[in-house]
């Protein structure tokens, strides 16, 4: 049996700064004097007290080390104890919502999905729309943090190639994580007040700057009105086509370029097809319009760029109404939120690299079929890369697959259709944010689906963002076992 | 360079019979005096003169060995000359159809597909319907063959789990393969003849019999009315899903069950899980009606039945409009159609020994998680599967499932709206036959859709029947070099 103090006591330590930092948005309602303050005072002093007490009770099995089993725990452990706690305010605050749109709200913020629930968001004390931002943004950089020190080191869906050299005995992945949180954590708040000024300096008023900017560098999704960046200005939507893209970057290449060396970010070949694959994308979406309306103003060359990189790095955003855009328009998109960013950014879905890996497998495949006896070795980045890792690449993809499949199945059962039930499994596992259809579309809103659904989509999100076998390796018998 | 001219050779000779099995149809017009034998005669003369001329021309190069890459040519190239003549009767025929309309409907036909572009079936001329009857069932032995012989040597798929023992060495598959076809198409010719002598003894007029046996042995589709088998009364329908079932399992079992044992029939674990599968599906179909209606009549429950299994082979009769039985419905048999029946079988699509084997390498990779060093053995019906042979399987999913991605693109690209796109793409790759939606759903016809539509459909149903890696493997620069 797995003993899941160690674990219950990171947790603890991290719902009490959890709890500390509600402490922001009470600031900022106290400041408003809309009288919400309270709401987040209740929030924080909740979910702090419970995580000191968490953390106190667990505190004798403190580890050091944490073992396998462990480490899956604690990582679908705190995504799944943090949106409980997230979702404080929306239950008790302005926003009155039921328990399970206060939760689906919360867990797609923290899992940087960007799907809400709520409408008339123009309305919510600004404490509210903060903490959105902060769930997304928080979101963001804890799964940066997972996909460069857990993922490689649990081995899931091929990650381990992103497994550093310094690092191989494992165990010491705490100290790891921390020290990755905190090189990270400086260029992620840097690019995100790069994001906050260039917003503010292209029209936005400060706070929408800021919170966009948060949700923009978690390639989040939530905005503070319901019509999100249709909203804004031609200028506000160029900086944000930059910042998205930023944002499905590998982040240690940011480090690596903060300390001097370009070099790393230039040739990392998941940078360069990304920017390929997204080049295609925004060519053949100004194509697609083009052909539709027989000119091109610049308003339409913005939009076709705007929504197909918001699509592709899986932030969400909407400036227009695509699902109005023919039917083209909303396959290719549909088909760009299952191919993501690069792996170690906040982007989501399958990703880039994934996608490289699955084409070696498929020549090396062919080339097998051909030569039976042939031996052939795959190289990543002139690094060589096993048998083992493709296999990995490969299984995350058909459970990736599989998964929306089963999801949509089911989400069909709850009596949703079957343009939105196979859409909705898509956004929810690969955290995108909209859908298609009228009802989770980008016009649409996820308010009127029901419960069922969001539970199923709440959960879908959580298994997404932790790239499938993080969850599912807890549904094994063996896990328990030993 | 490939020399071709051994693969001319066999396709030649498959042409001249192909050529002389037209006398069929022009036997029945001329015992119909419909004038329409005339055509018949032509389409048999041409297609036999250029066969005897292919053959000849290519005699001196003839092989009694064919090389790994005249396999993968053979293969491909059967299946791309024979709908060319099998188009002719429809183009020059009473049906008038264009080019592209003629060669979809003989891909459609010998890819064992189903989907039709002709309505008015009822008035064709007989020599026709029995035309696109024979292409299925010529299609359908065709593809037991290909299955038995041609992929498990060309490591298809994970098709070399079903290599024989005694047949290792490479370059006998002509013999191989004319040896099987010949032990197969006695059983093939008696489970026709009893489904035949079923439908008759159900009522069914004995022409519509014959035609329907055929189509229904190999999972084909193809009917003689536009109302498929609605026209047709419950008993018939009954019979139908039985030998639809029987269709799906793989045909050397009932070899096996002629020489008196029953044992590898019962015992194969593919045929289990299919009949599993099959229950489990009709289960939850019938129990979405029965929630959806509030009480189940007879025919209520035999149109769930008969829709599900109809689609869970891959055969694609339609005894009812299920596009009008709520979303849930239209999700799942979307998805039924994705899995499909047993190797071996005529039946089509992604197959129930895949699903296995990823079953299998999956919870292969989440113990490899959990014990980094630990070697495990996978096993299935006894025999040890090696890493390669689930390496192929998840390639073949992940192809699979790329390649409905591509098509839907190219299919929305021609202008065909989303659900059409996504399920036309998915109907053709996995033989299945109908659609989604109002267009080229079960009570629509793909005659509507644009043409180069239709030839892209008709690349899907070749790629997605010779299992996509035998077609893409041409593709390959690597392929033609030596
Ligand atoms: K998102
Ligand atoms: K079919």
């Amino acid at each position: 049996m797995v003993d899941v103090r160690p674990v219950g006591y990171v947790i603890g330590q991290l719902l009490a700064v959890f709890g500390l930092a509600m402490l922001a948005p009470m600031m900022l309602d106290l400041w408003e004097e809309n009288g919400h303050w309270i709401v987040f005072l209740e929030s924080a002093t909740v979910t702090f007290l419970i995580g000191v007490g968490m953390a106190l009770a667990c505190a004798n099995a403190q580890r050091a080390r944490l073992s396998l089993q462990q480490t899956f725990l604690l990582t679908t452990g705190v995504w799944f104890v943090l949106p409980i706690f997230a979702a404080l305010p929306f239950w008790m605050g302005a926003t009155e919502a039921r328990i399970v749109d206060a939760f689906f709200e919360a867990m797609s913020g923290l899992t940087t999905t960007g799907s809400t629930v709520f409408t008339g968001l123009e309305a919510l004390p600004r404490g509210l729309l903060l903490w959105r931002g902060m769930l997304q943004w928080f979101g963001g950089i804890g799964v940066i943090v997972v996909a460069m020190v857990f993922l490689p080191e649990l081995k899931i869906g091929g990650m381990q190639i992103f497994r550093s050299e310094g690092f191989d005995t494992f165990g010491k992945i705490l100290p790891r994580a921390t020290q990755i949180a905190g090189s990270i954590s400086v260029i992620y708040l840097g690019i995100t007040a790069a994001c906050a000024l260039a917003y503010a300096a292209a029209g936005m008023e400060p706070f929408d700057a800021i919170v966009h900017a948060m949700t923009t560098v978690a390639t989040g999704g939530f905005a503070n009105t319901d019509a999100s960046f249709s909203a804004f200005g031609p200028l506000v939507q160029y900086v944000a086509v930059v910042f998205m893209a930023l944002a499905a970057l590998p982040f240690v290449r940011f480090v690596q370029l903060a300390a001097g060396t370009a070099q790393p970010l230039l040739q990392d070949s998941q940078v360069r097809l990304f920017f390929g694959i997204a080049g295609v994308l925004v060519a053949v979406m100004v194509g697609v319009r083009l052909l539709d309306q027989g000119q091109m103003s610049e308003a339409a060359f913005r939009a076709a760029l705007f929504n197909s990189v918001s699509i592709l790095t899986g932030t969400g955003y909407a400036s227009a109404d695509y699902m109005q855009w023919g039917s083209l328009a909303v396959v290719i998109l549909f088909f760009a939120g299952l191919i993501g960013g690069c792996a170690g950014s906040t982007a989501c879905s399958i990703k880039v690299f994934r996608y490289q890996l699955l084409f070696k497998a498929i020549v090396m495949q062919i080339r097998q079929i051909h030569s039976p006896h042939g031996i052939f070795a795959i190289r990543y980045d002139g690094r060589r890369v096993g048998p083992d890792v493709l296999s990995s690449v490969m299984a995350f993809f058909v459970v990736f697959v599989v998964s929306i499949g089963v999801l949509s199945v089911l989400l069909g059962m709850t009596g949703l259709d079957f343009t939105t039930s196979l859409s909705g499994a898509a956004t929810a596992l690969a955290n995108v944010g909209p859908g298609l259809g009228d009802t989770i579309g980008p016009a649409g809103s996820f308010v009127s689906i029901n419960d069922t659904a969001k539970w199923l989509l709440a959960a879908g999100m959580l298994v997404g963002r932790l790239e499938l076998m993080v969850v599912y390796a807890l549904f094994t018998l063996q896990f328990w076992r030993r």
